[in-house]
């Protein structure tokens, strides 16, 4: 049977790479819905390979930019929160894939939600800013939430029709970043940061890779999309990035999930899910690889990972406003305004002052990361 | 719910691994009856610490002696292949353990299986030589043969909720045996080969395990137990004897079983299943462990697995003459009347020699056994 996407962020790289695989398996899929930012180029290509029904962009201007480009075409042009949401809860779409960057993708995807649509989540923020909420409705409506990140993907796939009650623990594995063994991190400049080994990512992850932030926030989206608690989910370095990560079941045995390092796969099962397509990626080859390798990560060295465990700990807002300072972190990193460790101060400082809100709306998971965003470029 | 066990072979090193499991969790098991050789001190001690209704040995002579050490016991005593097929088909047994070593295992193995018991699968030579039959047998009676060795309760577990369409191929690891890397073969000792690294076995399996015969018959019991074609099972050698075994998925992706190398992991899965017992065995550190490491195993060198590649692939008797020819030769080499490089010579020679039964019965496969052995003897 034909399986009918709807895309939030298809000109990002997971959005690209979806459609890739899409591409690759023109019998099992049917886009009927693209959302981008404002990369209407890409957007217009896109929309003549795969023939949406509907598109939507960020803003007017884009919106006007791609009806030009798209004369002629049929397909409805959309612009704004109004156009992904439209776009979110199209009907006659079975799988809803929320790949945008930030806030902007929770609204749209706690929309196609409760509608009852099964999601494809790359959007890191609905689950680490708004995880309770989000899953609590998934659960309401009966919507299955399927990672796409390759460690979600993993733990999910060794959890695969086992009972809660057998796992123990998760183990997230971690590339370590480039600074994983350097000694002075104080000098650390933006360029030594934007070179990450293993997976070709944008700037901000890429940074986030490098601070360990990536994982924690893996931490706490790993303790929405499992329910385990965030004392059972371990972070383990590994360069190779072939073990994607484990499960240990509560006889002390350990499931994992390995291949080469390709978003494709974990992309591809999310599309497919519960089936699974042939010849997705590479044959892994253990044997040329050699060896895989392991050690502790340094939370002392690296403490954005040890916070974010604190805010999971919190609750409540927390994590949204961790997330909220760490973006602009980040951004002012990129922008040369603050050195590479000033990162996690701004973050711990951001967080030390925030009064929590427990059991907290959406809107109060809005204010908060607002006033986190704000606080953090007054730092 | 107290699951009830009849073990074959309780004072074997499975056995005995087997018993220490159940004597850890009194609350889910109750040992109903108990085979062994002639290890009657061993039985004795079982019989008075599990108290089971009914055990057998291998002759009249360990009757008579076992009767004088358990005076005034309330134990049905039994001898030989009747007492041990009496011990499988027992009413109220709920699953049979079958970690017999030899054919002798098959006969009582078999006749559990056609009362509907399940059964936990240590007996190497049921299915490298009698696979299909088992199997088919399993399947109309509605059994389930659960696997005792690492590796297949790895691949078991690997598979686990999958659908067979989801599996390409399996990956069998091995630990490669202690002279993996030695140079000179053809000069190797009992006494060199009796030293094996990571598992403590019996002197048989650890010829099997330095020959990697041991892996060319789990080749052929993967073969049976998982419905893979034997051109999908690959080996490769791992030293550290950490990933049990994988396999991967038709997508490239790949799901593996880790632990420390204990028994009791897949002996406790196999009592348990379908549930999975708390704490068998000490947590994997994967990060104090440091490394994993694989290589190809290079079947020129060590051609006892090519040798069982071939015979699965004529099929018919010739698993069972492989592994009858192996039989003997590794036990006169133990003898130090043939060198080590002599046994894959001897091995091919006697199935260069054999002529194929295909869709044997079992008279057929006791037939093929003995011949295999009385040649195997006299090259």
């Amino acid at each position: 049977m034909m399986k009918r996407i709807a895309m939030l962020g298809s000109t990002g790289s997971i959005g690209v790479n979806c459609l890739q695989v899409i591409q690759g398996y023109p019998e099992r899929f049917k886009v009927m819905a693209l959302s981008a930012g404002r990369n209407v180029n890409l957007l217009a290509e896109q929309v003549r390979m795969f023939k949406p029904e509907v598109v939507s962009v960020m803003d007017t201007d884009s919106e006007t930019q791609l009806r030009q480009m798209l004369k002629g075409y049929s397909v409805e042009i959309l612009s704004g929160e109004e156009g992904h949401v439209r776009i979110a809860v199209m009907k006659d779409v079975d799988l809803l894939v929320s790949a945008m960057v930030g806030v902007v993708g929770l609204a749209p995807t706690i929309a196609a939600i409760k509608c009852g649509k099964d999601i494809a989540l790359a959007n890191k923020e609905t689950l680490v800013a708004a995880g309770s909420i989000m899953m609590d409705l998934a659960r309401e409506h009966g919507v299955k939430i399927l990672p796409i990140d390759s460690e979600h993907s993993a733990i999910f796939q060794c959890i695969h029709g086992r009972n809660s009650h057998e796992i123990q623990r998760i183990i997230l594995t971690a590339s370590g970043g480039p600074f994983c063994h350097r000694k002075d991190l104080e000098s650390i400049t933006p360029d030594d940061a934007l070179q990450h080994p293993t997976w070709s990512m944008g700037a901000k992850i890429t940074i986030d890779s490098a601070t360990l932030m990536n994982k924690g926030l893996e931490v706490i989206e790993a303790h929405h999309l499992f329910g385990i608690p965030a004392e059972n989910i371990q972070v383990i370095v590994h360069p190779q990035s072939i073990i994607h990560s484990m499960v240990e079941l509560v006889d002390g045995g350990v499931i994992a999930q390995l291949s080469v390092p390709d978003m494709k796969s974990p992309i591809a099962y999310c599309l497919s899910y519960p089936e699974r397509l042939d010849g997705v990626i590479e044959r892994l080859d253990l044997a040329s690889i050699g060896g895989l390798t392991f050690e502790e990560p340094d939370t002392e060295r690296f403490p954005c990972l040890q916070l974010a465990y604190d805010a999971i700990k919190i609750g409540g807002t927390m994590p949204a406003v961790l997330n909220a300072a760490n973006e602009i972190a980040v951004s002012r990193f990129l922008a040369r305004q603050i050195g590479f460790m000033d990162i996690p101060r701004i973050i711990k400082q951001v967080m030390d002052s925030h009064k929590v809100v427990l059991n907290p709306s959406l809107d109060d998971i809005f204010s908060a990361t607002e006033w986190g965003k704000e606080m953090a470029k007054e730092l």
